[in-house]
């Protein structure tokens, strides 16, 4: 189970960093969805390492198989199987990490918990775990896309102290897409770029912050009282590599706010109900309302530095590490599209799961 | 489904408002665990109605009734099914719920999603179901105490813009329940508990931020990949009514920082593996390093307010809406239990799990 | 997890034989479903002990309460929560099952998993677990009568070795319950309590086996690969106390025919696909084809008997048992009731889960 | 979740027949088990097509290849993901399946029910899916058997009308594999070859009986009220292709008793409680009592028969159909290790499951 997310648009990945392949199995798909391989294909690309000059130069081509699920350019409504067979791998640079634990990696955690792991690259913790994320999210923005024109869209809205000014409209893909840091600013994106390649040139790494947005939402997706849409949000974004934070409408600073400030008055626009504010973030007890759903997601910086650190060896005794290899300074632009991935999963899910309720029966 | 928590320690709460009671089911407690009535009913009353003047004046009791799973003062194994009878009820206070949304609260949305509700008090979406959830809080924190002594404790570091200096130690029972608003800091717990005084009297509410603390956890709780510690701790807060925000560990303020500044170096502490730092907030890989879990709950303020505000009524009209009634100004002080009975619940949870996979079988 | 069934029309029950009440909770009903409480009382009167001469004698009222869920007159969507208080106990007649494990009984399973029993009348797997399921089932019956006119029927084919002759059409529910043991067939009606009385008389005991038909259900529910239909069917039989078997179909007898004479040719009948015969049971790869539904399952005599047995006590020494108390000496027709509630929730789940995947998009 | 089994030993299976590939992923398998790839294989030679002379005579060498979840020859608690690629497929055989529901097969209710299928081979619906259950099953057994010598054996008991004689020892593995049938009877087997033989000889297919025993299983596992062990294995085997029966210990046959004769008399053997008789198959209120387990699953004749039958093609016109291609002419034989398989599942679940609630904490 805590290889799977989804309770009817259900997806388990499996695969480690540097074995064989690393893989998604998506159960539930509906059936007679139009879909291609370049579709999933074009998602991975965005996720892929060696794509700009910010990220990691690894190359991995990340070229994504269908093995079931799919016949004649349709889904037929049983498990899809995906699989990316790995690539470019150099394993004796991580012979160290057999011997020491980095630092807020997962190396100490895993081997406590299970006496035995794959250290090479990380092993099952690697971020390359989320290729299956990314490729069943494409999926789901294809239905969402299909169904009703619901479009989820992430980006950068900070690195490390460069802060973007908020985003006034719901940006297009492409200027997402226009700088490698995917921050829609173009003044903000250039230095975060530079603050990026500062830190890399001093072997170290930065964090920041992505903003999503998710238009078109019908009203009534979520579920009272413990699969709240913003629970199972939090929950898909907490469950993603390097995220220290979540939070929705107004967030940590709602906070600040009096309830006569923070309350989203209703009124009436076309046969719409509206809010006048938005401080819900699109979700009101539990259930989407219909505005624009907008969440945050913190990401603490890369842990993989190229600096000597202390740390401890696997007999517990006190030693230095000095990571080599080749690593993103920072994972928050890569991140993007699988913060895009896991907000579509969890809206497939909940609509599958409304429709079960609410519209499987007339009475 | 979604009125159930957990997969092994699963709970599934029951009950609106107004409806004859409110209660939960508990299944999957381990057998033989020592429970009295007393134990659950001392978590219930740090959460009942009217405990202090800083609360809602409503008269509840919330006194607990144990109806299975429990047998000359021991589990048996089978369900524990709890219940609270309804008391104190002004029905006619709730008249105008029937027809207008109040802003910012579940009634707009449900009326959408179901079609037909229970409006009096909010009907299923009032805080009155976390009941249930304090109820089973407290079995899982005796679990959590008598399996390690696991201690879960939370307390209000932020009301409005007032914020408490950091907590420098774990603090005790004693210290948070020693002031209505349960900030530890007594010199900020005064002003917090004005300016709650004040918001109540201009007819405003108020939001906060409850801070919670774990310590005692052992080395190896949480699953790779969806299933996180931090994930289930992020979903199982933002569950609660009123949240909006979720950080562990270093949290937002992490993207500030530098990787060699976050990274929490290990060192050898006696025969234990420590970090020097917490910034992981006791969770690297998501599973717990054995340093204290720190995370952070983001809470609105309270939707209900006694002003005037403008709303659509069931027909779609706009209209205003003046509220009457009993609430409460601010619902941090009153969810501190609450924080602590659902992080007790994740605890127990991935307990069971962790032995499951990890210790029923010896190779 | 244990106590709960289905996956999106999920019930959970609860509470023990002698405890102060027994129920359960309903997770995923749809909302706007009319409801009264009297249609839920009238399935429990069919199961409830004291109902006519040829079951036990004990006088349990079974009085259902709705204790959420329902808000005037039609269901809300969110959880149902029913309780039946118990009543007539004489606990003084299980004081010797606290000592003596009384043979083909749970006494000695339940004290060695759980090391700590509520002994009193079986406590937890007392049959009276299932009234539960019963007013779970009423419900899923009406959704299943509004939904398409779904019926399901079960009656009695077989006590001891008194088999009646095979049934050829749809029984009414007049004519199932024209009989005390709920056998369609009047001659072998006569002769079946005849024999159950007969066993009384001797204080010992007759199983037998129950039919069960469901017609008017559309193609397309169940669902490949595990979650087949007549999986879920199966299961949902053996969860029942005192099940031995299931078989669907042909059964064990399709084991004697050669594929050429099992196989249920196609035909074209008006507008819809037909199998000239139904082997299959009305169920076709997992999923139903429209044909009636054809199930059969068999019951053990009931365990206790009023007749001296060997056995052992709690400290593992050789020892007799003499039974007293109020027994049914044949649970076959009380359980009628209780395998129609069983297949209706597993209808409604998977008519739910169908909806989920195939209706909610539409590509 | 539809092609997925267990709860905490939970396998995920996918492919197509003729799709590239098929395989399982396998979720919570303990770490630290030794496991080598020939163990696997070992279990699907005993399943794959063209074993014997009275199996179809398809060369498929099923070949496993371990992508995932196994390090340096053990496991390490993360997802194990096998995949078998496709071989030897003549397409061509199939065009007529595209047009025409082959009687008795899934043909017609997957068109029904997704509108789209993958027609070659039977698609999703073949056989074929098995592959992975039985790759899982070997590890499961291989658990089994380290946790507690547990072995799980299955043999055929019947083929159509050929009944073999009561086996009254726990047959080894060479005894069931001394013989193309599995039936540890020589007589038997002999007998029941020449029927298989004789049926294909005519086009025709048979059908029969698989028998399994368990031993060494510890008192206490398996789950009231839903879960109990039995249900579970009904739900396993009912979930394989073509059964349509399951019995359990006395089964259909015993509701031909009374309870006088019926009841498993308690006794003490050396330190362990154990049964005079068991009629209880080894199962007693849902939970293990230490007895074997003892199974039967009725198996239909293999619908595919190579004469010629009445049926509809896809736009619902009658027609004829005469198969082609090579088939078994009884699955039998060959379900033998998926029966082991899907029952070795079933226990390693469980066993986890009550370790989790019964053994994790110590009170």
């Amino acid at each position: 189970m805590p290889n799977s997310f989804g309770k009817l648009f259900r997806i388990t990945t499996w695969g480690e960093s540097h074995g064989p392949a690393v893989g998604v199995v998506i159960d539930g798909c509906p059936p007679r969805l139009p879909l291609t391989l370049a579709e999933i294909q074009s998602d991975l690309d965005r996720r892929r390492p060696g794509q700009s000059d910010i990220t990691t130069p690894r190359k991995e081509d990340d070229k994504v198989e269908i093995l079931s699920g799919v016949f004649e350019g349709m889904t037929t409504g049983v498990p899809i199987s995906l699989a990316v067979r790995s690539g470019d791998q150099r394993p004796g640079a991580y012979d160290e990490m057999r011997e020491k634990f980095r630092p807020s990696h997962a190396d100490y955690t895993y081997q406590a918990k299970y006496g035995h792991r794959d250290h090479r690259g990380g092993g099952r913790s690697s971020a390359r775990e989320t290729i299956g994320r990314v490729a069943a999210g494409a999926i789901a923005r294809k239905i969402l896309h299909l169904a009703g024109n619901i479009e989820v869209r992430a980006y950068v809205t900070q690195i490390h102290d460069l802060i973007a000014p908020p985003v006034s409209h719901f940006p297009s893909l492409a200027e997402v897409e226009a700088t490698a840091v995917r921050c829609p600013d173009l003044n903000s994106a250039a230095l975060m770029i530079e603050r990026i390649k500062q830190a890399r040139s001093t072997g170290d790494s930065v964090g920041g912050i992505i903003e999503c947005r998710i238009r078109n939402v019908p009203v009534g997706l979520g579920e009272p009282v413990f699969d709240r849409l913003e629970a199972d949000l939090a929950k898909a974004m907490l469950s993603l590599p390097a995220t220290k934070g979540f939070e929705i409408g107004s967030g940590f600073a709602g906070a600040l706010l009096k309830g006569s400030q923070h309350n989203d008055a209703f009124l009436r626009e076309a046969s719409r109900i509206r809010t006048a504010t938005n401080n819900s973030g699109g979700v009101q007890g539990g259930i989407s309302n219909g505005e624009e759903i907008v969440f945050r997601v913190a990401f603490k910086p890369t842990a993989t530095i190229l600096q000597p650190q202390k740390t401890v060896d696997v007999s517990g005794t006190e030693t230095e590490l000095l990571a080599r290899g080749r690593h993103d300074p920072c994972v928050v632009p890569r991140a993007v599209v699988i913060v895009e991935a896991m907000a579509a999963l969890v809206l497939v899910d909940h609509w599958m799961r409304h429709h079960a309720q609410n519209q499987a029966f007339k009475f």
